[in-house]
């Protein structure tokens, strides 16, 4: 069994209820490997905007310990009234003070309603602001909204407990989630590398590693696990465009672990499978509803038909967290657009005249048609339909 | 009908015999209109090659009169022999004064030979120099090799001439070349725009447009002499990675002369084509082979695909000098791969971890079969076959 070279901490939740949260700044890979402390719930939900942390799974997570930061503050709208809230640099465990009078107790076990305390009310106000921001960030990938429900189904379950002793059970499922990812990720890479062989290259899009996730990705995890296996894989990476996720993360991270990588620029695909370089296509996915459909990074359903066309596989990989059982199929999913200028002005300069019109979608919509078969942590779901899916997600 | 905006005269020759060539160095749009001056044969090939004039039909036009720019400078092999040809600043009428004895009359009809006279061999060892010299600047577009041989052929023709009477004879060529280019533009825009509808939503990738040719373009000629015609055209641009000629270059051009235009990254165009926005896909070419299979910039052949599947016509628009009748099929033809750098390191700046194996050809081949039509200045090819290309081409 091959040993992989490195492990990368994309997350890392430094100290007890008062602490915070470490990410690593995804926008400045490849040069520069550097953690960002995010203290308060403001500078998270920048960071995920700004694509600082991305990746479904690891947003899903990001968001889960948003919620701690969000409640480690005041409410907003307390601000101005209650002592030491005003101020930006105040310590959260100040803040904490302030926000738990330790003698109020939550009495009622139901949703917020006329039987709850004040204290829980305003707990849970803030909880629902705190969501509410997490929420508004960034509209695709759903293990953010997964996550976030988790969260506040903790807290309603807790909720006639000690405030201080919510936000323990709060920061606690975090790191449940935090810890199930990592789990995952292993499990992902066991039952998606029996579809790669020795010698195959294997080709992805933007990045859907250890960066995205908690441990070592998702679609990078088929092939980590194929490459722990024995087998010799080559990968082949989309660049990725505007971001460059796959250049600059994807590419970077194989290269951490010793895997062999070629880099190329998106409309370089369909040239590779024409001249037979590519045995499967691996990507991850923002979404997948309840009928197979999958959103992922844009591009991924140009490179989906083009896997068709030339008779490659094609493969998605995601956790179960990532399937919307809401939603019947991907005319349905949230498109997030994006602003101009990732595509006109890369490192701020510009390559398109001023004030041209751009159309910037960060995701596309791959029908499960073109999907040879999902892999999740629990199985490999094939065909991809809402019967397997469903038989899937059931197991347990 | 409408009156476009603006002509962009890409290539100019300037002066007499001793004259030079300025392009537009378009590696400077789209944030500086500027013209560069080749007034040497090395100048020039460094053109060609950093993608300062680009485009099939302008790579031609360019190395016509590269041959008369190379004429002008002594032959390499002489340079220290000859009075005045080792000086880099001498004069070029200087120069072919010295190249050019007034005496020496070339008697010869024949192909240099025993029989020629030493002037012609030195003026035919020079000529087939420069020849060289140009032809290995870049390898796939065929009008490159197709003008080197219209001014070898015309040299060839006067051989019996003195000297300056070969180089003026080769400088009308050059100009004849330019100005057949500027016919086959108008002539492809009136032949292609039958093919659009108003209305109608029109992709391409790259540039075959003005700023490719002597004129409007191939593939935007289309679109220009549409317009022209009084029909509302839209047009989405692939933004074209490495060197964003679709975003650089083409959204320019559109913008000059007044046509609402909207880049996209080159992996969204499945999204717009899913999305029922595309009505159209045009692009220019830069060898087509006797079968119909094109070569085209990078990114094309998926093009094609994505067209294919969503049921989108395909066009090509290409002058006659762009077809070589000597080669059976696209595989044939020789596809050109460019530095990593360029993928890497856009603005010097890198987005990939340093080393990394790179996949960067400039070219692609779409097979025929993929080709709804071939749009050529004498007529519209369709079905897109040897035979029917052969009728095309056999026309006047």
């Amino acid at each position: 069994m091959v040993k992989l070279m490195q492990h990368i901490e994309t997350l890392r939740w430094c100290g007890g209820l008062d602490g915070y949260l470490e990410i690593v700044d995804q926008t400045l890979l490849p040069t520069e490997f550097r953690y960002l402390a995010c203290r308060d719930l403001q500078t998270l939900c920048e960071a995920i905007r700004q694509l600082r942390v991305r990746g479904a799974p690891a947003i899903g997570i990001a968001a889960a310990y948003g919620v701690v930061l969000g409640l480690q503050q005041p409410p907003a709208r307390q601000e101005h009234k209650t002592h030491g809230w005003q101020e930006q640099q105040t310590p959260a465990r100040k803040e904490m003070q302030a926000w738990t009078p330790q003698k109020a107790r939550l009495t009622s076990p139901n949703p917020p309603g006329e039987s709850a305390t004040v204290v829980w009310q305003a707990f849970w106000a803030r909880l629902e602001e705190v969501i509410q921001a997490l929420a508004s960030t960034r509209p695709t990938a759903v293990n953010l909204f997964w996550a976030l429900e988790r969260m506040r189904r903790r807290a309603l379950a807790v909720q006639n407990q000690p405030t201080a002793a919510i936000l323990q059970a709060l920061l606690e499922e975090a790191k449940a989630i935090h810890e199930e990812d990592r789990q995952m990720c292993r499990a992902i890479g066991r039952h998606g590398q029996e579809l790669l062989r020795d010698g195959q290259s294997v080709l992805t899009h933007c990045n859907a590693g250890g960066l995205a996730t908690a441990d070592y990705g998702t679609a990078l995890a088929v092939i980590y696990a194929a490459v722990e296996a024995g087998k010799r894989i080559h990968v082949y990476v989309d660049e990725t465009r505007p971001l460059w996720q796959g250049a600059r993360l994807t590419a970077w991270e194989l290269r951490q672990r010793g895997i062999p990588a070629t880099v190329l620029c998106d409309n370089a695909a369909a040239s590779l499978m024409q001249q037979g370089q590519v045995q499967a296509v691996i990507t991850g996915a923002d979404r997948i509803a309840a009928n197979g459909d999958v959103a992922n990074k844009i591009g991924t359903y140009g490179l989906a038909v083009l896997a068709a066309a030339h008779e490659i596989p094609f493969y998605v990989a995601a956790p179960s967290s990532s399937f919307d059982q809401a939603i019947a199929d991907g005319s349905q999913i949230p498109i997030e657009h994006r602003p101009a200028g990732e595509v006109t002005h890369p490192f701020g300069r510009p390559i398109a005249p001023e004030g041209v019109q751009v159309y910037n979608p960060a995701f596309d919509v791959t029908p499960a048609r073109l999907i040879t078969a999902i892999i999740c942590e629990r199985g490999v779901i094939q065909p991809v339909c809402q019967e397997q899916i469903t038989a899937c997600l059931s197991k347990s």
